[in-house]
């Protein structure tokens, strides 16, 4: 069993430079199956979608969801490029192909970065070709570094669960960094792992994994036109059988949990990564479009951005989600210090303190409505002045 | 007839300084009809109403829409108040209606403010009180001036249109400066006009008037707990006949018009007012969502911020809008310069043409879907840094 940190056993990773980004670095990552993989796909709700999107959810039902390596590209997002942005992705996938010896319609296509230029396919031919003879069992850090944009760093997860009688091995990637929404994967995620599972049953521990994760956190409430996540599983390790994939799925949200936490403390700006949780919804999709309202509050954020406990615009908030809510009934806290009751300010509402528990990277606002069992959980962060710069300043 | 440009005849008023707002300056705003005039009114659709929107809701329908008067105080929104503050703002209006010699439910409330705190009730007697022996004809820039918080103007129109063979004056004013968003009336505004119309005919021209106007703007996609739009007809001057009232309203949504633009203009940290226009969308309704969805994208709000004609935004938005487009078909122009042809790059896409049209305080972001008749403005504005700062440090 590969013991690496960046290893997962069935699976080779590159990372290569092809001169795709402005800046220079890894822009190039190619993950390359030993042999046909397991693999499911989420892919972005918008409706102006990328070429590699499109290749991609081609390539996931031409395949039948058994795939062999997945190919990214950072810096140029091949979107809004029209017929030949199309051309273009599919060469990528067929370039990959051949570096990997596999067929064009068992690999995965992703691009991310600056939207309506066409790819500049020379230098990504080469970079293809340099990936495919640089490929090795320990190479995850590298493809990881390879699909950033405006992230930082590159943020990875990596879990080994025992199921059965045998361990198994999560290993993740997510780049972000600004166009977040929920409502999908968003943004580009890739997780590889060894665990042995039919590719419909590997689609339905997917989906379940990203609904409390990857579908619930906002850094700005836009969702780009080329969000992917895609699991692969090699089944070198351990075949999953029926009475444990339910352990298979916790282990994978969890794994997803950790990697969306690392996107938003990540995110553009972000100072401060805060838990939005709602209970007493009459439903747990009220309690999901309440949490979402709140996360995606141009006024809440700065409100988080200056550690100011302004209840009253987490209420106006929740009173714009589209829910029936008794508005005398909320109850809101910050961490333990409790600032609203009953929809009006908490009785010995301690402004110091819980302007305080505003000031920690990581903090929650709870809510309950007092009005049903809905509850849900959402990541949100702050407004802040340097999300502005690098949103202002993007391309110049 | 008032020729003053802060009169219009059947009404007086007047603004006095409570001590409400910290900074101080007038903050009590009061309109008397000399008799009972007829008015129509919008109201926040957020769930969680302020105390003073439903007393003035209560009056609207107690009174079957003849009212004596408004009173309105900035510096304290009487939101998240509690049984106290809807007790409080009934006394508002019990007040006034003493003060100006009226029943209390031909009084309309309105406050506007920070959520959360009770009103000082003793200042607000004393305001109300000096309010109501300062009332004079030519008193509405006073009125105009006591509704603002974090608005730098005060914001009036007037106009002077010749309906059948009388001149009808309407005299109106609104406040900002954050929390606008679309689908509602958004913010206070007030409009007196001396046309003589019934409730229902006022109040069907208002919804006509309301719909282009204070529903097609965002500064920040916030709707307010304490939003209210509310028309007053004294009918001293025209009576305005069947065949005559298309043409009262265009005059009102014109004013309607004229008051939203200031209102953007005016916005927390705003440079630049930008409409959007939408064309060639499966009906209307598609056309305004798509128009909404830009207007509130923050990654598009700080490409104005930034002059950066970065048109894959824009595309963006457009995809996460909900409507079913065609991508490939999608033109963009910024003023005369297009950006977009068929969903890509215009083959002759001048950055720096389209970058300078970015610099101008005023210009229109024009799309076809070239997808069918349907059609929106709507009113955008720029997410800068002074929004984050305004909102950061609102309150300390």
């Amino acid at each position: 069993m590969a013991s690496d940190a960046n290893a997962c056993e069935g699976f080779r990773f590159a990372g290569a430079c092809g001169g795709i980004k402005k800046k220079g670095g890894l822009d190039l990552g190619l993950i390359a199956a030993d042999a046909p993989a397991s693999a499911a796909a989420v892919f972005t709700q918008n409706r102006v979608k990328a070429a590699p999107v499109r290749v991609s959810q081609a390539v996931m039902r031409a395949s039948r969801g058994r795939v062999r390596g997945v190919v990214v590209n950072s810096g140029n997002a091949n979107a809004c490029t029209g017929a030949r942005g199309l051309a273009d992705a599919k060469k990528m996938g067929r370039l990959a192909a051949q570096a990997i010896d596999a067929r064009p319609d068992e690999i995965l296509v992703a691009s991310t970065g600056v939207i309506g230029q066409p790819l500049p396919m020379d230098k990504l031919d080469a970079a293809i070709a340099s990936a495919g003879v640089s490929l090795y069992e320990e190479g995850f850090g590298a493809f990881a570094e390879a699909i950033m944009t405006t992230d930082r760093r590159p943020k990875t997860a990596r879990s080994i669960v025992r199921i059965g009688r045998r361990n198994v091995t999560l290993l993740g990637c997510t780049k972000g960094a600004g166009m977040i929404a929920p409502n999908m994967a968003t943004t580009l995620t890739f997780i590889v792992t060894d665990a042995g599972l039919a590719p419909g049953e590997l689609d339905r521990a997917v989906r379940a994994a990203v609904l409390p994760t990857y579908n619930a956190i906002a850094v700005d409430g836009d969702t780009s036109t080329n969000d992917m996540l895609a699991v692969l599983a090699s089944g070198v390790g351990a075949p999953i059988a029926a009475a444990e994939r339910a352990r298979f799925t916790d282990a994978l949200t969890e794994l997803c949990m950790d990697l969306a936490t690392q996107l938003m403390g990540d995110g553009e700006g972000v100072h401060h990564v805060v838990t939005i949780d709602v209970r007493g919804a009459p439903s747990d999709g009220a309690a999901r479009a309440i949490a979402r309202r709140i996360a995606t509050s141009p006024l809440v954020k700065t409100a988080i951005a200056g550690a100011d406990p302004n209840w009253g615009r987490i209420l106006c908030a929740i009173g714009n989600a589209g829910v029936a809510v008794r508005p005398d009934r909320i109850d809101v806290a910050l961490d333990d210090v409790p600032v609203a009751e009953r929809g009006m300010a908490a009785p010995k509402l301690d402004e110091k303190r819980a302007s305080a528990v505003m000031t920690r990277p990581a903090y929650t606002i709870a809510i309950d409505l007092h009005g049903g069992r809905g509850a849900a959980r959402f990541l949100a962060c702050d407004l802040s002045h340097e999300y502005v710069s690098i949103n202002a300043d993007y391309r110049s």
